[in-house]
Protein backbone atom coordinates (compact mmCIF):
# COMPACT_ATOMS: atom_id res chain seq x y z
CA UNK A 1 0.00 0.00 0.00
CA UNK A 2 1.68 2.88 -1.58
CA UNK A 3 0.39 5.52 1.23
CA UNK A 4 1.90 3.75 4.23
CA UNK A 5 4.69 3.14 2.20
CA UNK A 6 5.31 6.49 2.13
CA UNK A 7 4.30 7.56 5.26
CA UNK A 8 6.67 4.57 7.06
CA UNK A 9 9.50 6.70 4.80
CA UNK A 10 8.39 10.25 6.12
CA UNK A 11 7.67 9.18 10.15
CA UNK A 12 9.05 6.00 10.90
CA UNK A 13 12.23 5.72 12.43
CA UNK A 14 15.01 2.63 11.93
CA UNK A 15 16.51 1.89 14.86
CA UNK A 16 19.33 -0.35 14.38
CA UNK A 17 19.04 -3.48 12.06
CA UNK A 18 15.83 -4.91 13.29
CA UNK A 19 13.83 -2.41 14.92
CA UNK A 20 11.37 -0.02 13.60
CA UNK A 21 9.28 2.74 15.50
CA UNK A 22 5.77 3.98 13.78
CA UNK A 23 4.59 5.76 17.45
CA UNK A 24 3.46 9.00 15.10
CA UNK A 25 0.97 7.16 13.40
CA UNK A 26 0.34 4.31 14.43
CA UNK A 27 1.48 3.09 17.73
CA UNK A 28 1.09 5.49 19.72
CA UNK A 29 -0.42 8.76 17.88
CA UNK A 30 -2.43 7.33 15.50
CA UNK A 31 -3.71 8.63 12.21
CA UNK A 32 -7.09 7.43 12.23
CA UNK A 33 -7.78 8.53 8.52
CA UNK A 34 -4.58 6.53 7.30
CA UNK A 35 -5.37 3.32 9.27
CA UNK A 36 -9.37 3.92 7.98
CA UNK A 37 -7.94 3.33 4.73
CA UNK A 38 -6.02 0.61 5.71
CA UNK A 39 -8.49 -1.05 6.89
CA UNK A 40 -10.28 -0.39 3.70
CA UNK A 41 -7.46 -2.26 1.68
CA UNK A 42 -7.62 -5.30 3.89
CA UNK A 43 -11.32 -5.63 2.92
CA UNK A 44 -10.09 -5.60 -0.36
CA UNK A 45 -7.30 -8.28 -0.14
CA UNK A 46 -9.70 -10.60 2.17
CA UNK A 47 -12.81 -10.05 -0.13
CA UNK A 48 -14.10 -13.62 -0.48
CA UNK A 49 -11.87 -15.08 2.46
CA UNK A 50 -15.28 -15.79 4.18
CA UNK A 51 -14.37 -14.33 7.70
CA UNK A 52 -17.12 -13.51 9.85
CA UNK A 53 -14.97 -12.65 13.32
CA UNK A 54 -11.42 -10.43 13.27
CA UNK A 55 -9.08 -11.92 15.75
CA UNK A 56 -6.05 -9.17 17.48
CA UNK A 57 -4.18 -8.63 20.01
CA UNK A 58 -4.24 -5.81 22.29
CA UNK A 59 -2.71 -2.82 21.99
CA UNK A 60 -1.99 -1.85 19.00
CA UNK A 61 -3.78 -4.01 16.85
CA UNK A 62 -7.07 -2.89 17.78
CA UNK A 63 -7.60 -0.15 15.82
CA UNK A 64 -6.54 -1.29 12.64
CA UNK A 65 -8.83 -4.16 13.37
CA UNK A 66 -11.45 -2.36 13.83
CA UNK A 67 -11.17 -0.14 10.37
CA UNK A 68 -11.00 -3.50 8.83
CA UNK A 69 -14.19 -4.70 10.46
CA UNK A 70 -15.86 -1.48 9.53
CA UNK A 71 -14.87 -1.91 6.13
CA UNK A 72 -15.78 -5.48 5.96
CA UNK A 73 -19.66 -5.20 6.81
CA UNK A 74 -19.01 -4.55 10.90
CA UNK A 75 -18.18 -7.96 11.79
CA UNK A 76 -17.15 -8.37 15.45
CA UNK A 77 -13.79 -7.88 16.94
CA UNK A 78 -12.11 -9.84 19.25
CA UNK A 79 -8.42 -8.78 21.01
CA UNK A 80 -6.45 -11.28 22.91
CA UNK A 81 -5.56 -9.61 26.08
CA UNK A 82 -1.57 -9.87 27.86
CA UNK A 83 -2.85 -10.35 30.99
CA UNK A 84 -5.99 -12.36 32.54
CA UNK A 85 -8.72 -10.12 33.67
CA UNK A 86 -10.39 -11.12 37.37
CA UNK A 87 -13.59 -11.61 35.55
CA UNK A 88 -12.63 -14.24 33.17
CA UNK A 89 -12.55 -18.04 33.94
CA UNK A 90 -11.01 -20.77 32.01
CA UNK A 91 -9.82 -18.76 28.30
CA UNK A 92 -7.80 -19.95 25.68
CA UNK A 93 -3.79 -19.53 26.43
CA UNK A 94 -1.49 -19.21 23.99
CA UNK A 95 2.07 -18.39 24.86
CA UNK A 96 4.71 -15.66 23.03
CA UNK A 97 8.26 -14.94 22.50
CA UNK A 98 9.50 -11.35 22.28
CA UNK A 99 12.60 -11.95 20.24
CA UNK A 100 13.19 -7.83 21.29
CA UNK A 101 12.72 -8.13 24.98
CA UNK A 102 13.58 -11.94 24.72
CA UNK A 103 11.09 -12.23 26.80
CA UNK A 104 7.78 -14.96 27.14
CA UNK A 105 4.50 -14.19 27.85
CA UNK A 106 0.88 -15.28 27.41
CA UNK A 107 -2.00 -13.60 25.59
CA UNK A 108 -5.50 -15.33 26.40
CA UNK A 109 -9.13 -15.05 24.51
CA UNK A 110 -12.19 -15.99 26.42
CA UNK A 111 -13.48 -19.11 25.22
CA UNK A 112 -17.26 -16.98 24.67
CA UNK A 113 -16.10 -15.55 21.63
CA UNK A 114 -14.17 -18.07 19.63
CA UNK A 115 -15.77 -21.11 18.93
CA UNK A 116 -16.10 -24.36 16.35
CA UNK A 117 -17.99 -22.54 13.24
CA UNK A 118 -15.98 -19.40 13.17
CA UNK A 119 -14.21 -18.48 10.14
CA UNK A 120 -11.55 -15.48 11.78
CA UNK A 121 -8.97 -13.12 9.93
CA UNK A 122 -6.28 -12.57 12.28
CA UNK A 123 -5.14 -8.78 11.75
CA UNK A 124 -1.84 -7.22 13.51
CA UNK A 125 -0.06 -4.15 13.44
CA UNK A 126 3.69 -5.84 12.70
CA UNK A 127 4.55 -9.11 11.35
CA UNK A 128 8.21 -10.01 12.38
CA UNK A 129 9.21 -13.38 13.90
CA UNK A 130 5.70 -14.42 13.86
CA UNK A 131 5.37 -15.47 17.75
CA UNK A 132 2.65 -12.95 17.80
CA UNK A 133 0.72 -13.94 14.96
CA UNK A 134 1.73 -18.40 15.90
CA UNK A 135 0.37 -17.26 18.89
CA UNK A 136 -3.32 -15.78 17.41
CA UNK A 137 -3.63 -18.90 15.05
CA UNK A 138 -3.45 -21.27 18.10
CA UNK A 139 -5.70 -20.24 19.64
CA UNK A 140 -8.11 -20.12 16.96
CA UNK A 141 -7.17 -23.63 16.30
CA UNK A 142 -7.97 -24.35 20.16
CA UNK A 143 -11.42 -23.03 19.78
CA UNK A 144 -11.53 -25.50 17.08
CA UNK A 145 -11.96 -22.50 14.50
CA UNK A 146 -10.61 -22.23 11.00
CA UNK A 147 -8.09 -19.00 9.98
CA UNK A 148 -9.67 -17.15 7.17
CA UNK A 149 -6.15 -15.06 6.61
CA UNK A 150 -3.78 -13.16 8.21
CA UNK A 151 -3.27 -9.62 7.68
CA UNK A 152 -0.50 -7.48 8.86
CA UNK A 153 -0.11 -3.77 8.26
CA UNK A 154 4.23 -3.90 8.31
CA UNK A 155 6.10 -7.22 7.86
CA UNK A 156 9.58 -7.24 8.22
CA UNK A 157 10.07 -9.84 5.62
CA UNK A 158 13.60 -10.63 6.98
CA UNK A 159 12.71 -11.85 10.23
CA UNK A 160 10.70 -14.65 8.83
CA UNK A 161 7.32 -14.60 10.50
CA UNK A 162 5.28 -14.63 7.26
CA UNK A 163 7.38 -17.88 5.87
CA UNK A 164 5.95 -19.61 9.28
CA UNK A 165 2.38 -18.70 8.94
CA UNK A 166 2.22 -20.01 5.05
CA UNK A 167 4.08 -23.19 6.30
CA UNK A 168 0.79 -23.60 8.33
CA UNK A 169 -1.41 -23.29 5.00
CA UNK A 170 -2.40 -19.56 6.08
CA UNK A 171 -2.98 -16.68 3.38
CA UNK A 172 -1.02 -13.83 4.56
CA UNK A 173 -1.41 -10.05 2.81
CA UNK A 174 1.01 -6.76 4.42
CA UNK A 175 -0.07 -3.66 3.55
CA UNK A 176 3.96 -2.62 3.62
CA UNK A 177 6.88 -5.36 3.74
CA UNK A 178 10.07 -4.25 4.92
CA UNK A 179 13.18 -6.08 3.18
CA UNK A 180 15.51 -4.49 5.36
CA UNK A 181 16.18 -1.79 7.96
CA UNK A 182 20.31 -0.88 7.79
CA UNK A 183 22.19 1.90 10.24
CA UNK A 184 17.75 2.67 10.38
CA UNK A 185 17.69 3.23 6.81
CA UNK A 186 14.49 1.43 5.88
CA UNK A 187 14.33 -0.75 2.55
CA UNK A 188 11.25 -1.99 0.58
CA UNK B 1 -27.60 7.16 23.91
CA UNK B 2 -30.50 4.83 24.05
CA UNK B 3 -28.68 2.02 21.46
CA UNK B 4 -25.88 1.33 24.23
CA UNK B 5 -28.49 1.35 27.49
CA UNK B 6 -30.71 -1.25 25.99
CA UNK B 7 -27.03 -3.14 25.10
CA UNK B 8 -25.97 -2.58 28.58
CA UNK B 9 -29.14 -4.29 29.47
CA UNK B 10 -28.88 -6.94 26.97
CA UNK B 11 -25.32 -8.23 27.15
CA UNK B 12 -23.84 -6.33 30.09
CA UNK B 13 -23.54 -8.63 33.29
CA UNK B 14 -23.88 -6.70 36.70
CA UNK B 15 -21.67 -8.17 38.93
CA UNK B 16 -22.47 -7.68 42.99
CA UNK B 17 -23.07 -4.13 43.38
CA UNK B 18 -19.90 -1.97 41.88
CA UNK B 19 -18.78 -4.10 38.39
CA UNK B 20 -20.21 -3.91 35.06
CA UNK B 21 -18.66 -6.58 32.35
CA UNK B 22 -19.40 -5.46 28.75
CA UNK B 23 -16.87 -8.22 27.50
CA UNK B 24 -19.20 -9.35 24.78
CA UNK B 25 -19.82 -5.28 22.50
CA UNK B 26 -16.91 -3.12 24.52
CA UNK B 27 -14.18 -4.79 25.84
CA UNK B 28 -13.03 -7.77 24.73
CA UNK B 29 -15.10 -8.10 21.86
CA UNK B 30 -16.04 -5.65 19.95
CA UNK B 31 -19.67 -4.28 18.33
CA UNK B 32 -17.77 -2.50 15.61
CA UNK B 33 -20.89 -0.43 14.47
CA UNK B 34 -22.07 0.25 18.20
CA UNK B 35 -18.78 1.92 18.51
CA UNK B 36 -19.10 3.84 15.56
CA UNK B 37 -22.47 4.94 16.04
CA UNK B 38 -20.73 5.84 19.71
CA UNK B 39 -18.37 7.69 18.18
CA UNK B 40 -20.86 9.86 16.29
CA UNK B 41 -22.75 10.51 19.07
CA UNK B 42 -19.50 11.81 21.08
CA UNK B 43 -18.94 14.14 17.96
CA UNK B 44 -22.59 15.41 18.29
CA UNK B 45 -22.17 16.41 22.37
CA UNK B 46 -18.42 17.91 21.72
CA UNK B 47 -19.52 19.78 19.04
CA UNK B 48 -17.52 23.10 19.02
CA UNK B 49 -15.07 21.71 21.75
CA UNK B 50 -12.90 22.79 19.72
CA UNK B 51 -10.60 19.57 20.45
CA UNK B 52 -7.56 19.02 17.99
CA UNK B 53 -6.50 15.94 19.50
CA UNK B 54 -8.62 13.04 21.79
CA UNK B 55 -6.46 11.21 24.55
CA UNK B 56 -7.71 8.00 25.76
CA UNK B 57 -5.81 4.94 27.53
CA UNK B 58 -5.31 1.70 26.24
CA UNK B 59 -6.93 -1.28 25.93
CA UNK B 60 -10.50 -0.97 25.70
CA UNK B 61 -10.74 3.26 25.19
CA UNK B 62 -8.59 2.83 21.66
CA UNK B 63 -12.09 1.79 19.87
CA UNK B 64 -14.31 4.01 20.99
CA UNK B 65 -11.77 6.97 20.43
CA UNK B 66 -10.72 6.19 16.99
CA UNK B 67 -14.37 6.48 16.23
CA UNK B 68 -15.10 9.35 17.73
CA UNK B 69 -11.79 10.96 16.27
CA UNK B 70 -13.50 9.78 12.78
CA UNK B 71 -16.75 11.34 13.19
CA UNK B 72 -14.64 13.93 14.33
CA UNK B 73 -12.32 14.75 10.88
CA UNK B 74 -10.30 12.58 11.74
CA UNK B 75 -8.40 14.56 14.29
CA UNK B 76 -5.55 12.80 15.83
CA UNK B 77 -5.99 9.88 18.62
CA UNK B 78 -3.20 9.43 21.36
CA UNK B 79 -3.28 6.07 23.59
CA UNK B 80 -1.39 6.13 26.95
CA UNK B 81 0.36 3.02 27.76
CA UNK B 82 0.63 1.22 31.04
CA UNK B 83 4.04 0.20 30.31
CA UNK B 84 6.70 1.99 29.35
CA UNK B 85 8.31 0.68 26.03
CA UNK B 86 12.42 0.19 26.12
CA UNK B 87 12.44 2.99 22.90
CA UNK B 88 10.14 5.53 24.80
CA UNK B 89 12.80 8.38 26.77
CA UNK B 90 10.95 10.77 29.32
CA UNK B 91 7.57 10.88 28.56
CA UNK B 92 4.56 12.82 30.97
CA UNK B 93 3.47 9.67 33.60
CA UNK B 94 0.58 10.00 36.16
CA UNK B 95 -0.42 7.53 38.75
CA UNK B 96 -4.13 5.16 38.18
CA UNK B 97 -4.99 3.96 41.44
CA UNK B 98 -7.81 0.97 40.53
CA UNK B 99 -10.19 0.68 43.37
CA UNK B 100 -11.29 -3.19 42.14
CA UNK B 101 -8.00 -3.94 42.04
CA UNK B 102 -6.64 -1.90 45.15
CA UNK B 103 -3.39 -1.33 42.92
CA UNK B 104 -1.49 1.54 41.58
CA UNK B 105 -0.52 1.99 38.29
CA UNK B 106 1.24 4.23 36.01
CA UNK B 107 0.01 5.89 32.88
CA UNK B 108 2.83 7.33 30.05
CA UNK B 109 2.46 9.34 27.16
CA UNK B 110 5.48 10.15 24.52
CA UNK B 111 6.08 13.98 24.69
CA UNK B 112 6.06 13.90 21.47
CA UNK B 113 2.26 14.09 21.48
CA UNK B 114 1.11 16.34 23.53
CA UNK B 115 2.05 20.29 23.93
CA UNK B 116 1.13 23.56 24.62
CA UNK B 117 -0.87 24.29 21.68
CA UNK B 118 -3.31 21.38 21.94
CA UNK B 119 -6.63 20.95 23.06
CA UNK B 120 -7.52 17.50 23.98
CA UNK B 121 -10.94 15.19 24.47
CA UNK B 122 -10.39 12.88 26.57
CA UNK B 123 -12.47 9.92 25.96
CA UNK B 124 -12.42 5.94 27.90
CA UNK B 125 -14.74 3.26 28.05
CA UNK B 126 -15.64 3.72 32.18
CA UNK B 127 -15.71 6.39 34.10
CA UNK B 128 -16.24 5.19 37.96
CA UNK B 129 -14.32 6.46 40.63
CA UNK B 130 -12.19 8.63 38.17
CA UNK B 131 -9.15 7.60 38.58
CA UNK B 132 -8.12 7.06 35.44
CA UNK B 133 -9.62 10.33 34.08
CA UNK B 134 -7.99 12.48 36.68
CA UNK B 135 -4.24 10.30 35.88
CA UNK B 136 -5.44 11.52 31.72
CA UNK B 137 -6.34 14.84 33.17
CA UNK B 138 -3.57 15.36 35.13
CA UNK B 139 -0.73 14.16 31.97
CA UNK B 140 -2.98 17.31 29.87
CA UNK B 141 -1.60 19.63 31.95
CA UNK B 142 1.78 18.67 32.64
CA UNK B 143 1.79 18.84 29.12
CA UNK B 144 1.03 22.28 29.43
CA UNK B 145 -1.93 21.77 26.98
CA UNK B 146 -5.94 22.34 27.70
CA UNK B 147 -8.70 19.73 28.34
CA UNK B 148 -11.69 20.56 26.00
CA UNK B 149 -13.79 17.88 27.48
CA UNK B 150 -14.66 14.15 29.10
CA UNK B 151 -16.25 11.59 27.49
CA UNK B 152 -17.00 8.20 29.02
CA UNK B 153 -18.83 5.44 27.18
CA UNK B 154 -20.30 4.19 30.60
CA UNK B 155 -20.54 6.57 33.81
CA UNK B 156 -21.42 4.67 37.39
CA UNK B 157 -22.37 7.47 38.51
CA UNK B 158 -22.47 6.23 42.29
CA UNK B 159 -19.04 5.95 42.49
CA UNK B 160 -18.06 9.54 42.21
CA UNK B 161 -15.78 10.09 39.23
CA UNK B 162 -17.85 12.57 37.22
CA UNK B 163 -18.44 14.79 40.02
CA UNK B 164 -14.55 15.14 41.11
CA UNK B 165 -14.29 15.89 36.80
CA UNK B 166 -16.66 19.01 36.98
CA UNK B 167 -14.85 20.41 40.19
CA UNK B 168 -12.09 21.05 37.83
CA UNK B 169 -13.93 22.87 35.21
CA UNK B 170 -14.19 19.99 32.66
CA UNK B 171 -17.52 19.12 30.74
CA UNK B 172 -18.16 15.97 31.09
CA UNK B 173 -20.49 13.69 28.83
CA UNK B 174 -21.42 9.60 29.18
CA UNK B 175 -23.22 7.87 26.51
CA UNK B 176 -24.57 5.65 29.27
CA UNK B 177 -25.15 6.66 32.87
CA UNK B 178 -25.37 3.74 35.73
CA UNK B 179 -27.34 5.18 38.84
CA UNK B 180 -27.11 1.69 40.80
CA UNK B 181 -26.17 -2.50 40.27
CA UNK B 182 -27.71 -4.22 42.70
CA UNK B 183 -27.23 -7.57 42.95
CA UNK B 184 -26.05 -7.84 39.31
CA UNK B 185 -29.64 -5.45 38.59
CA UNK B 186 -28.14 -2.60 36.15
CA UNK B 187 -30.26 0.52 36.35
CA UNK B 188 -29.92 3.74 34.55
Amino acid sequence: MKELEQRILKDGVGIGSDILKVDSFLNHQLDTGLIARMGEEFARLFAGCGANKILTVEASGIAIAFAAARAMGDIPVVFAKKALPNTMEDPYVAKVHSFTKNTDKTIVVSKSYLSGGDRVLIIDDFLAYGSAGLGLVDIVRQAGAEVAGFGAAIEKSFQGGAEKLRALGITVHSLAVIASIEDGNIKF
